[in-house]
């Protein structure tokens, strides 16, 4: 009878461990996002399938989650449709809701939905999971259920919030002692180069190819360009694009030089960014210029960020850039909005991979009371519940099971310290504490206990 | 072109408002269920069909949402369940995955499946949001899509849990000032109960009438269960059992007498966790006898809990119990577990009813810098990114709009605090701060305003 349980693939159970860490992450991307003056919002993990077909290419619609209507779901069917087997025109008839496939498109939704409801420019910050029916590639952190963790502002073009952004990414992964590079494009110098180049009109076409670089290496996108029936003169511009040299500023006057007499916006633009972003202070970070940095996404028409490990090969650990109509398919035009986007997973990959992964023993139970009897049990259990009031994570073990079964539960699970209250403890009301690191023990009454747990210790177990 | 954006019925967007209060309870939940060593995980929103299907009863079957295969879902579907549109049989063709109905299965299917990984007794806690088709009813917090917050040790039956459990309750809701009662019972009671009215083995018939004593009151009761065929003797059995008055002592010297003869063990129970529930320093919760709780889910075998607030009409906001043999259904056999569950979408309604809703400024931005132009923005920028070096929420106005506009911005997102740096006050290095609350203004040079803001204020909008 019994079902042997297993999961959907690419999906995962994250066991305390990770979950921990998990948490730390998130409470340090929160921390920061918090202090840029951005706020929390929810959307629900179900949108409408309307809402959400046609944003992300055919592909992307492929790799929705559709969800199946409640009780009888052919009731609307049609019988033809049935018939012939036709997935794709049944869809909509069985179907209208979807599981969310980015953060972005509902948070769109929510802002022309919520306009009312909003002071703009409005500063949002939304961590929630997102579902793709893609292949899932568990080493490189490809996922069918992964966590997006977002920052946009809606409702202003202004500059300074590309800076914020900018030292946002910083900022956290200097927390998280990542090594890293966040790269930095604007969609409009690459436009500037398709007016230079006379490909204005084929320029997503370009940028495809130009976006697998990282993938294929130039060779690869000369190969991809020629088989797409670009000219030599445009392959020869890609190649100058690969092959500028030095920091940022010389960067910036080889770009200025080779787009002369086209719009200079993008590079502007740029030139401001790189002037006035104030990261100096994050030691782990740096920010470089790529001007072959398109992201497939074809809704940026500003800045292009994308944050890669120095020392991990995982794919970009983070992503963004400025979109100025994202809610003008909901029916809202002209309302600017820049975005970042950090991968939870890949975070936490990479952070694995540099051993970078601390767990603190205040996320975890600090103290066991170990048990010798019904009444020292009780008796065990009024103290872990002092121990609790003073904000020490306590466990008294739930029964009196030989001392040695005991013992090796505080050890697996990672307990630093142990208490042993028996009949003898109770009479004296003298409690022995053990340090499970150092081997120690030491007598202490109620009330010393308590304040030993209650003032801050130099191993960092204690209360501060 | 542009489609009018809607949500499906039953699930909601949070503001940050409301994000921010639930982010409260949530954080207050997450701390207690720490302090009692409880460790976090998380399942996928994805399960297996075959894992959900069948464990909620056929009416709760219906209410899971299915999710349909990816790409031509129909390529394994039977014809002729297509062209008698059976949508029963159909089901498992073109479905294999489903979004979680509660915590509890999942929780089963995970201990089952990483049983070689965990430590037993297993604490662990979990917060996650699951779905139901169910029909909503917004004003009694019924959603489609909702979270919940369980707790649950499996791998052991010591009622030192169930004592844990009663207390976390206790401490969850007296901080969040709720007054409330747990209600106690046993499920072992209720079987005594049966035994002594020779219904044991139409149990669960009379329990789910009997579960409905909250909302059809004694007489609709009764009239369920003469409906279904129970004699007088067993109705005033019931009826005994609805009017056993006076505290917690005098309940159970009364059950005891009304259950003489029968297996006293529920009894005894519930004897053990009144006597030792530790929990008279949280002042907003009672603990209460109640030997008509039922509840409508059939695997509890022990403890019965329920908590219902005190002055608001809104179902019960938490719930638990013990279970026997949850993982048996996957082929673990003889493991019991005790878990509660907190529903936040209900707390979250009773401290909104009950006026209870603090959102304190550390949470939003605390400062606004105001933008005079783009040389003084830039400016300003820096002093943000000291003040957010030091802990503080800041912002800075995005562009030079005009000065009533972003005072305005100020206080529609309740900012306490605004800085003013135009050319003069850049100049002189001198800055004037305004406390919107008092609208009090003062000049402080930069390491002044660094220090205002980096020791504590009175007003409780400084960094502690």
């Amino acid at each position: 009878m019994a079902i042997k349980p297993s999961l959907p693939k690419g999906t995962r159970d994250f066991l305390p461990e990770a979950m921990i860490q998990r948490q730390h992450i998130l409470g340090i991307i929160r921390s920061v996002f918090k202090k840029y003056g951005f706020l929390p919002i929810e959307t629900p993990a179900m949108e409408m399938l309307s809402t959400l077909t046609g944003k992300y290419g055919d592909e992307g619609d492929k790799l929705i989650f559709k969800i199946l209507k409640s009780g009888d779901y052919l009731a609307d069917a049609d019988e033809k449709a049935l018939e012939n087997k036709d997935f794709a025109s049944l869809l909509p008839m069985i179907s209208s809701k979807a599981l969310r496939y980015d953060l972005t498109v509902p948070f769109a939704r929510f802002v022309v939905q919520n306009r009312n409801d909003l002071h703009f420019p409005f500063k949002r910050y939304q961590m929630q999971p997102v579902w793709r029916a893609d292949r899932p590639q568990i080493k490189m952190g490809r996922f069918q259920e992964f966590y997006q963790c977002d920052a946009d502002v809606v409702g202003s073009d202004s500059l300074l919030f590309e800076l914020e952004l900018i030292r946002i990414y910083a900022e956290v992964f200097n927390t998280l002692k990542i090594p890293c590079t966040i790269k930095l494009n604007n969609r409009k110098v690459l436009m500037a180069f398709g007016q230079k180049y006379g490909i204005a009109d084929r320029l997503v076409d370009f940028t495809v190819a130009l976006d697998k670089l990282d993938k294929i290496g130039v060779d690869g996108v000369r190969k991809q360009l020629e088989d797409r029936g670009f000219g030599s003169d445009v392959i020869s511009g890609f190649e100058k694009l690969t092959s500028l040299e030095g920091g940022n500023e010389a960067k910036l006057q080889e770009i200025k030089s080779l787009l002369e007499g086209e719009d200079p916006k993008g590079v502007e633009e740029l030139d401001f960014l790189i002037a006035n972003a104030d990261i100096s202070g994050f030691e782990t970070v740096s920010l470089e210029l790529d001007f072959t940095l398109a992201r497939g996404l074809n809704y940026y028409t500003g800045a292009i960020f994308e944050v890669v490990a120095s020392d991990v090969k995982v794919g970009s650990i983070g992503g963004g850039g400025r979109y100025d109509d994202l809610t003008g398919i909901f029916g809202m035009e002209g309302v600017s909005g820049v975005g970042i986007s950090f991968g939870l997973d890949r975070i936490h990959l990479v952070l694995e991979e540099l051993g970078l992964i601390e767990v603190s023993a205040e996320e975890t139970t600090e103290v066991l009371l170990l048990n010798f009897g019904e009444k020292e049990a009780l008796f065990s259990m009024k103290l872990a519940n002092e121990l609790r009031d003073l904000g020490v994570n306590a466990e008294v073990y739930p029964s009196s099971a030989k001392l040695k079964k005991q013992m090796s539960f505080a050890n697996a699970k990672g307990v630093p310290y142990v208490i042993f209250i028996g009949s003898k403890e109770m009479e004296d009301e003298r409690f022995t504490l053990k340090d499970m690191r150092s081997g120690e023990e030491e007598k202490f009454g109620r009330m010393e206990m308590l304040g030993y747990f209650s003032t801050p210790k130099d191993d960092d177990h204690g209360r501060s």
